[in-house]
């Protein structure tokens, strides 16, 4: 398991390694054995590098990519946009990275718009040396008409002299970091750490959260917050849309006194109530925010929204932008912001600059799009002091692992929603499959199951003056559904001090893991939460789907029936979620809200044959700052009390 | 209306004007008066092109854009693909060419995925002098968050600093057409007089084509064909698809002997029966043709399904490749080619070859890219000899007035088809909305109705054994339009003459004629089919809809009933298709095929008040070559008898 870092020629000044943290593995300069089949060139067109790939290769990565896992035999160009409808690459956060199951993965150090041919096959005379293993390319002989559309197919699988073939645009030089290692999951990891490992949310973070109507009043906000204590629901987090402002497109970063009048007092009674404040906010800076004349000198050289873009990789920025949002907003007491609208809505409106603007710290638009969700989050982060958070932001991208923010959409098929899931954890990158309207009741309740089983769970009621579940009759459905993700919070707290301290992704698809079973290869809808868990969800609008599961023993995590490894024929009303065999899982007893004070009680639940041994752990932190220390208690079947501040341990469960 | 070249910097050697016929217009070097606004550059990313736009100006063009018709506001990357599913440009044929309702159009002549920025606002210390007229920006002041979201869309019509900011990615200069007329309408004739004129298909390219299952053998072939003699529908062309080949993915090129054991005498007996007949294939050469070893230095250096592909920009090309079709399919009496894959599937499989490829020309992937079509479709037009056709193809480009050859689309939305009718007239190209399956009988009606009025009325069975309106059961109803269709074939050529000879789209948006009425300036789906009348085709699945006529009086095709300008709205069975007040329209008695000895009996319609000196035209010509001679006929509704071979006026209907 080693990282290499390769240079060829001079990589341009403005890459993301530039604005990255500091890496947290080691780094080997040079060539790796077994890579030197790799052809590196240069043109007028940009770096070319081609990576030698078995035909039988899998190929995966490449960021949030919402259409396919599985990338063999596809281009996909890495270019962040706010709606990605096809399967090209375009997405809310490109990550020119890719992993296969053949013991690497190459991250290609580059904030262009880079694209990635996944397995094209070069004329015999122009492949070198190259005469890769495992050729599947269909027999050239003896085919008629009558399978004329096999071989449209069959072809993508590769052949003899296949490449994956990475066009940079206008650099004369390039690193490429080549990791090596046994699984997906450990590459992926080595890659997290090369990205200064993962981020560690504070645990209030993990819970529920809520983001109400962006046309809500004041008092309408504190009623809803109200009704959740009132009706029992678990929610850490209330939000706030567009509406806090006087102008939202571009942004104002002025409360609007209309509907906030005393400001203060708003977000001090929601404190009160044990709700964290999120803020939404987009950066382009109105021409009547005050921060549009102090920022003209640190912005580029169009306007969006008839707004500022404002530079924030700029020190200047981060003292006047992010000085304003310290003093005036987090002073205050808001804790987390949603950053919106810096994917780039290059193909939506006219919401963004383009690609060949100008911009002080030397970026041009192209390079300034792939960098700008990470500078945008580093500057609020900054501007949040020594408080964690776990934000919303619309793009991410390269080594982007350490950052706590989670990925969302303007777009809203479910299916795509759980690619995302799946795909997130390829790349450092996390990604909430969040809620918003729903169809029907049933639509509802499959779109709570997704969120409450990913990193963060989300309900963005922005456009909703009543809870969803409300109009759709479901409230006691949805309690219980936050309720167990309650539950699961201390067991995905301890997944991401894992991401954390060894950069293995929280939640991550499951050829990760089991890759050597060639069932998981292409699998799109299923994920592991956790290292114990897999989860299923079933795509609203379905009531039954077909599950795959590892070889081994696996446990209905809601009741608990056994299922042997392969695939299942599953009609449920719930999601399917299975613990695998032999684990000890910590369960929680269900809680509204996470503070420090609170203390879990946890019941232990034994899957299947568990040794005395066997054990899992549990985290806790001393505060919620990133100075906090972290003890790792670790538990068997026999572990019970009080461990720590955090835990309790009240029982045993068997289930066998 | 004068086209003027401004030449910047030192243009690429591979660009469209490099491989297109002789314009057939002055062209005068240097920058236009009111033109001096505009701001070239250049940097390492290519060219720089910003071009002031008025706040209001409309904006329209790029090739055969299948989302939207009006640009302002909107990115658009001219880049060829497959499988255009969003709105960004993508398309199976990007043209670098847009056209505004402001007096001008800019052609820039680049074989690049040149960006198109329609209307940014740049700061005002970087607009330099700009100060365009009628700024229609928001107000800054005084709104609050109850409208956020009209702000949201209100800044897309531009503001004071508005340009359409061009990029052209590598090149190190450029030369721009700035084209200035009166009208949309005259201006894109300028282009299309740039490009060589418009195309003059023979008249049978004009009648009913079919194109039948893939699977079907000679048998199933000639049976197909006579069941539209025997059902006395019009049909003039009989398209086989890939399975005439022993192999098509990619291509041998060579019959298959089990499906076709004797394809002349299948030719033959098409001919015979007054068949036109037309050969699918695409460009990439299996390693079992007896193309691949002569092509293998002629072609790329990537494979594409295993295939040559071959570079169609080079003189020994023509000749293996052409010599080959010529020899082996045009000698046999095929006189038709449909050219597919040439669009680049880069985000469908691996079926194409990367923008990094080399080709012997000098032309890199992404140029020929560009240039595939056109180059593919110039070939086959040689190998044709002297004889003229209207084949089908899958891409073109830049300057492709002059080309026999319509686009279609493996795409199938109705709505997106009636865009693409709409939108083809801006840029020089043909397109057809090609009917394959239906999902119902309304379903196949609607589209009949709407490829019945286009330029090429395609019926694509590929994967249907039966006709489709057997399965439907409205056989009637859609001879009734392929009647329709044959009697409107002179008034077509017509169109097609004036095409040819003066550049003016035969079929074409509402704007290009109407501009001055602002009603007409989004209008996506209604167009000018000729000078004299309006198609709003009713889209798949409804049963009415809106209908915009402009200023004046508009009598029903159908049933004659009369309407005044306005916006009407429509519920019919039948298409809704108008003619202008005034207009001499020449109808002729339908036939089931066109040959040289076809006279069209032609009843001339008279609609509203029409001066005895307002007149039509019709067009003959002397044979199906390239060197045919053309009479213009001049018809008044005092016009009668026999007119030159093909014409023979039997009457005059008043219709009030």
């Amino acid at each position: 398991m080693s990282v290499y870092k390769i240079r060829y020629g001079t990589p341009e000044e403005i890459v993301p390694s530039k604005f990255a943290p500091a890496p947290k593995c080691e780094i080997i300069e040079g060539m790796p054995e077994g890579a030197e089949g790799m052809i590196f060139s240069t043109s007028k067109r940009g770096v070319e590098v081609l990576i030698p790939v078995d035909a039988d290769a899998g190929i995966y990565g490449f960021g949030l990519q919402l259409k396919r896992v599985q990338h063999r035999g596809r281009k996909k160009m890495i270019r962040p946009n706010a709606d990605p409808s096809g399967d090209t690459g375009d997405t809310h956060a490109p990550v020119p990275f890719f992993v296969t199951n053949k013991g690497f993965g190459v991250y290609v150090d580059t904030a262009r718009y880079a694209s990635f041919y996944c397995g094209r096959e070069l004329r015999p005379e122009n492949a070198g040396a190259i005469d890769n293993e495992n050729d599947t390319s269909p027999d050239v002989e003896g085919k008629d008409a009558s399978n004329i559309f096999d071989t449209l197919y069959e072809v993508r699988k590769g052949g003899k002299n296949s490449f994956v073939t990475v066009e940079v645009p206008i650099a004369e030089g390039i690193d490429i970091y080549y990791i090596t290692g046994d699984s997906i999951r450990d590459i992926v990891a080595q890659y997290n750490m090369l990205s200064g490992g993962g981020c560690m949310p504070p645990m209030w973070g993990l819970g529920c959260f809520y983001r109400c109507d962006m046309k809500f009043r004041d008092d309408q906000v504190l009623d809803i917050a109200h009704q959740f204590r009132e009706k029992d629901i678990p929610c850490d987090i209330i939000g706030l849309e567009p509406g806090w402002q006087t102008r939202a497109y571009s942004s104002s970063f002025v409360w609007n006194p209309t509907n906030f009048p005393n400001p203060q007092e708003t977000v001090n009674a929601l404190r009160d109530d044990h709700f964290h404040v999120s803020l939404w906010q987009q950066s382009f800076i109105h021409p009547t925010s005050p921060l549009y004349e102090p920022m003209i000198e640190y912005s580029g050289d169009y306007l969006v929204w008839k707004g500022l873009v404002p530079d924030f990789a700029l020190e200047g920025t981060k003292k006047v932008f992010g000085g304003y949002m310290k003093d005036n907003l987090v002073s205050m007491g808001v804790d987390g912001f949603k950053l919106d609208e810096c994917d780039g809505s290059d193909f939506t409106g006219s919401w963004t600059f383009p690609n060949c603007a100008k911009f002080p710290c030397g970026a041009d638009g192209e390079q300034y799009h792939s960098l700008f969700g990470t500078l945008y989050q580093q500057t609020l982060t900054e501007a949040l002091g020594n408080q964690r958070t776990l934000g919303e932001i619309r793009n991410l991208g390269s080594l982007a692992a350490s950052y706590p923010y989670v990925l969302y959409s303007d777009l809203y098929g479910h299916k795509d929603f759980i690619t995302g899931v799946v795909n997130s954890g390829f790349s450092g990158l996390l990604w909430t499959p969040e809620v918003r309207h729903a169809e029907n009741r049933d639509d509802l309740i499959r779109r709570i199951q997704a969120t409450v089983f990913s990193v963060q769970a989300l309900v963005n009621a922005f456009y909703l003056p009543e809870m969803p579940w409300e109009k759709h009759g479901c409230t006691d459905e949805v309690r219980e559904l936050f309720r167990v993700r309650t539950s699961l919070v201390p067991y995905l707290f301890n997944a991401f001090y894992d991401y954390h301290t060894t950069g293995k992704a929280p939640v991550r698809a499951l050829v990760c893991d089991y890759q050597n079973e060639p069932a998981s290869l292409d699998i799109d809808d299923q994920y592991l939460f956790g290292d114990s868990m897999i989860v299923a969800p079933i795509i609203s609008g379905n009531t039954e789907r077909d599950v795959w599961l590892p070889a081994g023993e696996w446990y209905d995590f809601f009741t608990g029936e056994k299922f042997e490894g392969g695939v299942h024929h599953r009609a449920v009303s719930h999601i399917p979620v299975y613990v695998k065999g032999g684990t000890v899982l910590p369960v929680a007893e269900p809680v509204n809200y996470i503070e420090r004070e609170t203390v879990f009680d946890i019941t232990l639940r034994a899957y299947g044959e568990v040794s005395d041994d066997a054990f899992c752990t549990l985290v806790e932190d001393s505060d919620d700052s990133y100075n906090a220390e972290y003890t790792v208690h670790k538990i068997t079947k026999g572990t019970g009390g009080k461990l720590g501040n955090r835990y309790n341990i009240v029982g045993v469960e068997e289930i066998k």
